[in-house]
């Protein structure tokens, strides 16, 4: 048995199921009857179309959502979180909240900084070439006394520090030693908010600078690191380790047997 | 001017701008005129639904899934990709591939292993409370003999090693000391690919044992670990750094300047 649709019906039935503004797109689609033309959009295939950003309010909103789920769902959710919502459904329907994971070093471990992991994942969703952001990006991380961005409800002195390494654990520690706070302090918890910030201003530009055609170049690695990778790294006549940040700043000493001090 | 749609009609303009199995879920929603009841599924909300996995097949897709994009795809995408496949659409249009960024400690950094950042980022897709199964996870990872799975498709003799820590440098430094292999060499790629398999395996018996409703007990810290924290950690007297790893695998001598030796 055949039921027939108007236009009204057609409309009630798919947005009460999809959604308005999904609805919005499907009936666009069925009227203007292009449905083999004109796909709907998926958020499946990256990158996602991109539009520069203007990095000061992507970066207040990381600071805000540093608040709900912290550091890594901050910087992810501020920067393809704008994006989603220039580009409507389906991109808004990406569940951003799984980016809780990366928080203190991914729940608590002091591994990889999660403002920073958040930006190299957004980098994976809008850019074409995200490994040259990624390297960039950890290499500023690395080297710059952060944060450099204060953003509108601060209310604590800021205390600028190198982190020397991309790890949540030594970036923590270095703070607090120059900041004389704790580390579960509310001091601590505005500060990584801030670096949060500084990061996703920081990703912004490289993305804008990515989406006007400028080729970013590569990374030197810092200190006596080169050196190191001589031997170590790629192509060395070792070979026995990976990996692009300063070696000093852990391996402080080199052990007796070292064939050479650099 | 009204058009008039019969079933037919509707199933054609909702199958062509929205996939086969989208647009079976619309009209079985329209025909049944639950529109109203039974919103249509959205993967922004996490958890999604979890369903126990058998762990052998999706360690062998992560295996293969490793080859494509590495070790963080591999792991994610084999744990929620066989979920999203169980769930149908919207779920399968999740952006994967964004999970390439974590190859290598992300980018080649050597920080956060891809294998178990990959696990980490599924449990807060697939679990009510990821947290424990985050920890679980690393500590097994850095104290167990791995991989502890043979794929089908390996080619090389396996060489088990404990990492001793979470990072990708540390993993992959003892694994080429033991092995008398170089870093960049398809030895060490296959050894990943079975890492990854491994941290997927015990993944699939986590999430099943927490779906069970088996409540999983606090993660212990390894060595003196839990000594140092006594100090450094939450609480504690100088409360000035923050991790779940074990101290002295990086901390290999205490400075002389330490009040006592643990």
């Amino acid at each position: 048995m055949s039921k027939s649709w108007n236009r009204r019906d057609l409309m009630k039935v798919i947005g009460g199921v999809a959604g308005t503004s999904a609805a919005g797109a499907l009936l666009a689609h069925a009227t203007a009857g292009q449905a083999q033309t004109n796909p709907a959009p998926s958020m499946r295939k990256v990158p996602w179309p991109y539009s520069p950003l203007d990095p000061d309010p992507v970066a207040q909103r990381s600071f805000e959502s540093y608040y709900k789920f912290r550091c890594m769902y901050g910087a992810f959710e501020s920067i393809v979180g704008t994006t989603a919502e220039k580009l409507g459904a389906p991109y808004t329907d990406f569940p951003f909240e799984l980016f809780k994971f990366g928080e203190g070093g991914i729940n608590g471990w002091g591994t990889i900084c999660g403002a920073i992991s958040g930006c190299a994942a957004a980098f994976c969703v809008l850019s074409p070439k995200p490994d040259v952001l990624i390297d960039t990006l950890f290499s500023w991380y690395e080297t710059e006394p952060l944060p450099n961005v204060r953003p509108k409800g601060s209310k604590f002195p800021e205390v600028r520090v190198v982190a020397g390494s991309p790890l949540c654990h030594q970036s923590l520690s270095r703070w607090s030693k120059a900041s004389k706070k704790k580390i579960y302090s509310d001091e601590r918890s505005e500060r990584c908010a801030s670096i949060t910030a500084s990061a996703v201003h920081k990703s912004i530009l490289l993305l804008n600078e990515q989406a006007k055609g400028t080729v970013l170049p590569a990374v030197v690695l810092p200190g006596k690191t080169p050196g190191c990778m001589t031997c170590h790294e790629k192509g060395g006549v070792l070979e026995n380790t990976r990996g692009k940040q300063e070696c000093g700043v852990c391996h402080t000493a080199l052990p007796a047997s070292h064939p050479k001090k650099l």
